[in-house]
């Protein structure tokens, strides 16, 4: 309902979306601005300016060019100077980045995370970890914001993570708390690991152009990020695309959240060992474990993995029809369960996925590996920065 | 990545920003186009000028106002004079009419029709109503296109019906069949009976204001009209929704489209009259006669209805789980299901949903009723006209 914009408005949006394009694909030559963003050359090279002038862009030749003649001239992210802090709390480990406009990981630090430990233990050695990687900032930097990506529920107002796997709750927005260790400016985003997997794998992975995909997460439970006409599904509170408690199997196992059936407890971590009779184990390698072992001939491990591809095809198939992506992308142990069970996946979703649904869907690894989540919590962090790069000069986080 | 627009893109933003407003709210006073629409009272004048010049709106004094002193002129849409055609296929019965800008019903038709006929058998007798309003039609009045809403499976791209309860196929688009029976202009829009639906209800019914909700339409099938963050989520080629086809019961009933156990074999109108011993009837009478004998405390309706509304909570609980929506509407036969089983539904809801998720979710029926896919299917047409109301004059369909 909202009327058109105003010109100083425009300005904004333009040079938002001139900063966008080069922080996704990289250096870029003028005339190719002009066409993509349906700008003249006049105002391309006014927007250059302004934005060079804010030290967000650099221009110069283009490093090799097979033509003749005088080239385009070439805008850089600033990918040194103007950056972001990423953070994720997954599971098993903290990571924490520094990355650059353009999504460079320019520094980085890493962590064991006790299984269970509630989201909140996890602000002081995440802050200490930038406040470490600040100290090594090269003068005349630019912070932008910082991200964090978190394997649980957040709120989407204020960050409060609400439920993680581990069962544990905060008493406080997770990004507040962030916020006041590292005396910052407060632009501290916190999105669902899938959820900010999935923004990752489409600004620069998997699903780079594609318009409607599931992203799903798996660890010891299963998130999905889900874009739609290419909009995140994020839903009324942010809660959005907790397809790991969709019930598959009435009746089934006890699940964490205190219903039954839920999808995860048939295809996450727990599950997954169960079926092959390695209740013992825990964590990514004793799936893998368990993987290696069906891929070397151990008949019991085959059999559970066999199993378990069938319940992933079977909630991938309830998927496709209500959402009738593009794309599903198989993200953390996700991710080697599909490989290793593609053909069972593949089969329940062509039983029982509506023709029309299925008929255009791919299935896909992520193309950013296991840094998708971290990735990701630096572009919530850019999305932010890009909607009006010149709004304010950011304060350094620490 | 698109930038920002030119001024005369501005300008037709802003027309179809204001006659939208007055489409969905009605009469409204100036000053009040000011605040809504954040644009000066000389702008609000010039576009309402120009919409006036083209016949869509009228200016006038308000009906009547309590306030001494001169009232705002209010901007009131030309209902009588611009109107478009709604088109509506369902299980039983064609639905045509003439639905004047804001809404408003100016001429109706209604037919029976046979169940398992072909989306292509409608075409002729929606054409006869269609040319038979026509003739009605006051001289001066404007066409702006035409809606069709159909219980079906809906290629976005041209609009054909892939897949129907009643199980045929058409080997052409249904709006390119309908467009050459009426000589139109081929402003003809092709949606899903469950989408349409729940355009209608965003647009002025139960969920205005709401944007994330989830519209369930039930009929021989079920499907849903999914609202995320206030767009439609059609999918990849426009087949999203298709909830009915969520498995939720592993080695259920076989459905027509293949698979087992698809929720619509739960809760659709054959599994109500099975649950409910009443296998001989069909159709939406037979629904509200079992309905009916549940209330009347008949012990095996009362026992199938508690079995389907149990069903009925458990997709609820898995898709409120997947959307964190703030609102489900309940339409076609689910409405009738709903109210006679609601505390099946609350409690499959409380137990099997997240808290967080199920959290602000309201459950609702439509605000509409039954009209619902066929104002839904006029909003379809004005949809498109209101994106660039002075584009071109419309021509006559018939």
């Amino acid at each position: 309902m909202r009327a058109g914009p105003s010109q100083e408005e425009i300005r904004r949006q333009n040079l938002g979306a001139l900063l966008r394009y080069v922080h996704v694909h990289g250096a870029t030559a003028r005339s190719e601005l002009t066409t993509m963003l349906r700008l003249n050359r006049s105002t391309i090279g006014a927007l250059t300016a302004d934005l060079a002038a804010a030290g967000l862009v650099g221009e110069g030749l283009p490093n090799q060019t097979g033509r003749a003649g005088r080239p385009s001239l070439v805008v850089r992210p600033e990918s040194e100077r103007v950056y972001a802090y990423a953070l994720s709390i997954e599971v098993d480990r903290l990571l924490a980045a520094r990355v650059g406009l353009g999504g460079r990981i320019l520094d980085q630090r890493q962590a064991d995370r006790p299984r269970g430990s509630a989201p909140g233990d996890a602000v002081a050695p995440l802050a200490a970890f930038v406040k470490e990687m600040h100290h090594a900032v090269p003068p005349g930097s630019r912070y932008v914001g910082a991200g964090v990506a978190v394997c649980g529920l957040v709120r989407r107002a204020d960050g409060m993570v609400l439920l993680t796997p581990g069962g544990g709750w905060v008493d406080r927005p997770l990004g507040a708390a962030l916020a006041a260790e590292l005396d910052g400016d407060g632009t501290i985003t916190v999105g669902n690991a899938a959820d900010v997997a999935a923004l990752a794998e489409y600004t620069r992975g998997a699903a780079a152009g594609c318009e409607n995909f599931i992203y799903l997460y798996g660890d010891v439970g299963i998130g999905a990020g889900i874009l739609a006409g290419g909009r995140r599904v994020t839903g009324h509170g942010g809660y959005g695309g907790e397809v790991g408690h969709m019930v598959v199997h009435p009746g089934g196992w006890p699940c964490g959240c205190g219903s039954r059936g839920c999808w995860e407890t048939e295809i996450g971590e727990y599950g997954l060992l169960q079926a092959t009779g390695r209740q013992g184990g825990s964590g990514r390698e004793a799936v893998l474990a368990v993987l290696d072992a069906a891929a070397r001939g151990d008949a019991q491990a085959q059999t559970g993995v066999r199993h378990v591809g069938d319940w992933l095809g079977f909630g991938v198939a309830n998927l496709v029809n209500i959402f009738n992506p593009e794309m599903v992308i198989f993200g953390g142990t996700l991710r080697d369960v599909y490989l290793a069970a593609a053909a069972q996946v593949r089969s329940r979703l062509n039983s029982m996925a509506l023709p029309a649904c299925r008929e255009h869907v791919r299935l896909r690894t992520p193309g950013l590996g296991d840094d998708a989540p971290l990735l990701g919590a630096a572009e919530l962090a850019f999305e932010q920065f890009l909607a009006d790069p010149l709004a304010s000069e950011g304060e350094p986080a620490a």
